[in-house]
């Protein structure tokens, strides 16, 4: 299964571009308990002084506390300005009176929470001197460090049976009038002074930095490893698994070697390699903006979060959707949990409403990019204009009216699919400002015409976001020039990536006669011949994924190829074959014997 | 919620439609144990003789016995003729031998058999005189009746954990040499002679009869009604969860109100009426149909065959599809299982795959589509042709090349948009029988065409079944012209329906210009019209399926609303709060002791 030289080149492009804590996690397969205790520490850091980074990261560090990141309510989720629990400050013994005023504002959701943690990082309403200044977080100790038993004022517990993360005690929290001292709260953007007096010291989103530190890490480290898995476990059953024949006289075929087959699989193979070089280069871009941003430079801002919005709906969309295809491509097989895909399908799925629910936050994308039109609308001719972000410089970019293509092999050329992404792009977003505009202007207000035009706003933002995957993995690719063979393997996928989204959404490009039929019949023909050329490294390419058989924890997806030999000595070790079928001593046998006894 | 007149009238409708075993099912929420033993009755029933029903239907009836359904095996499923389970008659003995000759021949996923089960209908290939005859189905008694244990050469047991069905034990089973006599093997279409002569009786296809019978059951009777609880949990979600504003001086908004989730939703809505009354036609269809091939009139087979593989591929593709959507519209909340939803996806999820993979049964429909296409060539004069298949008579019904819609309420006629997916339809299944055609003619073998091709004819074969769902629909609509008030109620789902699946697939309309991009855009603002229109009757249209809040059995879903009440007061009674965390003794404690102890 793959040319072991192959491997290690294509796995050392991979590991160079990889962050060390994204390696251990793909390592540890993501199942590792104590997840949220992390997610307070990214918290803690990016909104705590430093003073009281100082105090608080050591303990987590050594887990001397066990701690979690109590934001979601009960009926409250991703609108944050409607979170109900409240961080009262009084001023006479300098403590916050943190309270959940109705059952809703129960916290509902944090990870670790149910039967877990000590500490809570509580997002709350904050009120000092009778003024409501939003959201800010606080550290509350909820369980006894001695006997672990809920603190005064506090009512906690476990929410039930999920979908998935059955090792994960995702918990709920009522919080009766409990007290923490005024260091209490994170107070680099913000503080409350001994009198109550409030200093704000970042901007109004501040306080959402740890979603965003959070949204960029969980796409390499959570979202895109477990698309990645289910590709391997795919593509290797679909070189095993035989059915039927392409001819009457041959041997049943491989089920990689059927086009519908490779249809289901390659775009989900291209599209985890797309995401993973777009993947490495928020990253960088995260990086670069988080240091800026912790020394109150906020300029970045506006980009980041478009980017880490749109980033996170679109690959936990896409993954999700990616996962369930190459689940359902293993039959029958792919729905036991042997296979270990419903489990990689069932945690992806969740991925698209935690951390933010993906329409909301396509949404935020759209926002964006009608602020970024309009900034190229506001000063047609000399006047300069404050120079848009990177990620819609395309929005002023030359455009064609029509796509050049002459025949298939023309739609294998990056720059002309590119292009005809961003063309798409632009008149879509142009169509949403019109239309918002439309309206308004026939009497509605703001808000209606909003509402009234999400669904095209929505279409706008997905095309955008794939443009800028399509865009990402052509640059990356540019950065491949010395080592030709790896850039030609990649080309393809790259290619297969950008010509499948330009055939499942050929009315956008249709629409305006930018494509001709018979230009999006030239492109499936291309598209084709690309099935057909990457079947050969298919196994190579998921091989470069680089996981464990241990880490796969798959009777399909195994190095060997074994899977029928697995899968049946497997489900020898169920429960259900070594112990005692209850039902059978209460049901089945007095039914049965009832009818011997009548003979 | 919903004006009681309302609903009786609707429920009328339905029920009248509406077959009783159906309403049972529907009423016991599909939850029972032993459904296979029903399948093994349906199979003895098609494929037995008057003398083998009159043994065997009564011992299922009274639960004498306990059957199951044995076809699918370790390395087959949908390709039958790859079984390997065969059964060679001894005339000696007057037996047939059933063996299954390596491990990819166990079988594996018949429900009811890995702890319950006494016997199994087992399908194998008959050998007799020397001669492979192919499938044919044998009664197997594999438990003994008096305690239980497997008999002899029987090894059998469950195949493990699944992604959902967990109150199903599927199983696996070996037959090594097992004899049953000669009796056993049901010979309504085919007869071994105790000489060993085969006589047979009935059409090749005789032997997938029962397949048919179950597929066409389980669609009304299984798939569509778990899409309808999905709505109908989802929907009453949506008018108690609020979120946001809509204007800053506004409460927060019913999240139903928002555009977007109106999108989410009624499109299942529809769905879930457009299927309704296409299973109800296909029912009718099937029950005259198989009346008829049980008298060894095939003639109505291949339309029986094309109809029911295309709508169970597109029902489960479909219905699965509209669940998930469903769940994610309820954020977070759609993610616990006490919200039942999680469930109703997984259970949808493995429809894709069983009875028939969905592909393999979409491509099934394709040939039928290319041979009713080639059927309209043959004649081109006064030849007179064989008449086609009802469902395909569009092929020769005379075509516009431009849809005349000139505004957007002329999208709002079921006579333009029947035409307008009819149009479609003939479009692409011609250019699939073109494409094949030149291949062929350039030389590539009819096979190997046949798989250059396959994605193409996927793509004709979906179009045709939403064709199919569209022209349904609107025969439904025209029937209850006494009734105008649910008609009108109704027609705007018909509408949707219609109009949601060109916008989908725009593409497909815009490509030889029969709608132009501006039509298109006609087409979006009477789809976005609809959406406001259909929210007033939303809650209606749900409460219409008459589902009990205990065969719901969600939290989010019961009539009264109480929604995060049900949540938490359920939320109570997990054994994770019931229950000791032996965690906590075992990890927790001793870590955080540890530190106290060095202080």
């Amino acid at each position: 299964m793959g040319s072991p030289v192959h491997r290690v080149s294509l796995g050392d492009t991979w590991s160079r571009q990889m962050h060390p804590d994204i390696e251990s996690e793909r390592a540890l397969s993501g199942d590792v308990a104590l997840n949220i205790h992390r997610v307070f520490v990214r918290a803690l850091r990016s909104l705590g002084s430093e003073e009281q980074i100082a105090k608080w990261d050591p303990l987590c560090k050594n887990i001397q506390i066990i701690a979690t990141y109590a934001q979601t309510e009960l009926g409250h989720g991703t609108y944050l300005q409607g979170l109900e629990t409240e961080a009262t400050y009084d001023a006479a013994t300098q403590e916050f009176v943190i309270h959940s005023p109705t059952l809703t504002a129960t916290k509902w959701w944090p990870g670790d929470l149910g039967r877990s943690a000590t500490h809570a990082l509580v997002q709350a309403q904050l009120i000092c001197s009778g003024a409501r200044r939003g959201m800010h977080a606080f550290i509350v100790p909820i369980r006894s460090l001695q006997d672990h038993t809920p603190l005064p004022g506090i009512i906690i517990g476990d929410i039930g049976p999920k979908m998935d993360f059955d090792q994960t005690d995702n918990g709920f929290l009522q919080l009766n009038h409990v007290r923490v001292p005024r260091e209490n709260m994170l107070s680099r953007f913000a503080q409350v002074l001994p009198d109550g007096t409030y200093v704000k010291l970042g901007t109004a989103q501040s306080n959402y930095l740890p979603m965003v530190v959070v949204r960029v890490e969980l796409l390499s480290g959570e979202i895109l490893p477990i698309l990645q898995k289910a590709c391997v476990i795919a593509m290797r059953y679909s070189v095993i698994r035989r059915q039927s024949r392409l001819r009457p006289s041959d041997p049943e075929a491989k089920v990689l070697d059927y086009q519908t087959q490779q249809q289901k699989l390659f775009p989900q193979l291209a599209i985890s390699y797309a995401f993973h070089f777009l993947a490495v280069s928020l990253l960088e871009f995260f990086q670069h903006s988080y240091t800026a941003i912790l020394n109150q430079d906020f300029s970045f801002l506006p980009e980041l979060h478009a980017l880490s919005t749109g980033m996170k709906a679109m690959m936990s969309e896409f993954c999700t959707q990616g996962a369930e295809m190459c689940r359902r491509a293993c039959g029958g097989h792919g729905y036991s949990k042997l296979s270990g895909l419903p489990s990689l399908v069932t945690k992806l799925s969740a991925s698209c409403t935690y951390e933010g629910e993906n329409t909301v936050l396509y949404l935020q994308v759209a926002r964006f990019l009608v602020k970024s039109y309009l900034q190229t609308q506001m000063s047609p001719g000399s006047t300069p204009q404050r120079s848009l972000s990177p990620s819609v410089a395309y929005l002023t970019a030359p455009d064609l009216a029509r796509c050049p293509a002459q025949r298939a092999a023309d739609f294998l050329c990056p720059e002309l699919y590119t292009t005809a992404w961003a063309h798409v792009a632009v008149r879509l977003i142009k169509d949403s400002v019109q239309h918002l505009q439309t309206l308004t202007q026939s009497g509605a207000d703001q808000h209606e015409a909003w509402n009234q035009t999400t669904v095209i706003h929505l279409q706008a933002a997905k095309v955008h976001c794939y443009y800028v995957t399509v865009k990402g993995f052509t640059e990356a690719l540019e950065k491949l020039e010395n080592e030709p063979a790896i850039q030609q393997v990649l080309k393809r996928l790259c290619d297969l990536h950008a010509i499948h989204g330009i055939l499942t959404n050929s009315g956008d490009f249709l629409h305006d006669a930018f494509l001709s039929g018979a230009q999006v019949d030239m492109a499936r023909t291309a598209y084709l011949d690309l099935l057909r050329l990457i079947r050969k490294d298919a196994i190579l390419l998921t091989d470069a994924f680089d996981f464990t058989d241990q880490c796969l924890n798959s009777a399909l997806g195994c190095y060997d190829g074994n899977v029928y030999e697995r899968l049946f000595q497997w489900a020898q070790k169920s429960p259900t074959n070594t112990q005692e079928n209850p039902a059978y001593e209460e049901y089945i046998r007095p039914l049965l014997q009832s009818w011997r006894s009548k003979l």
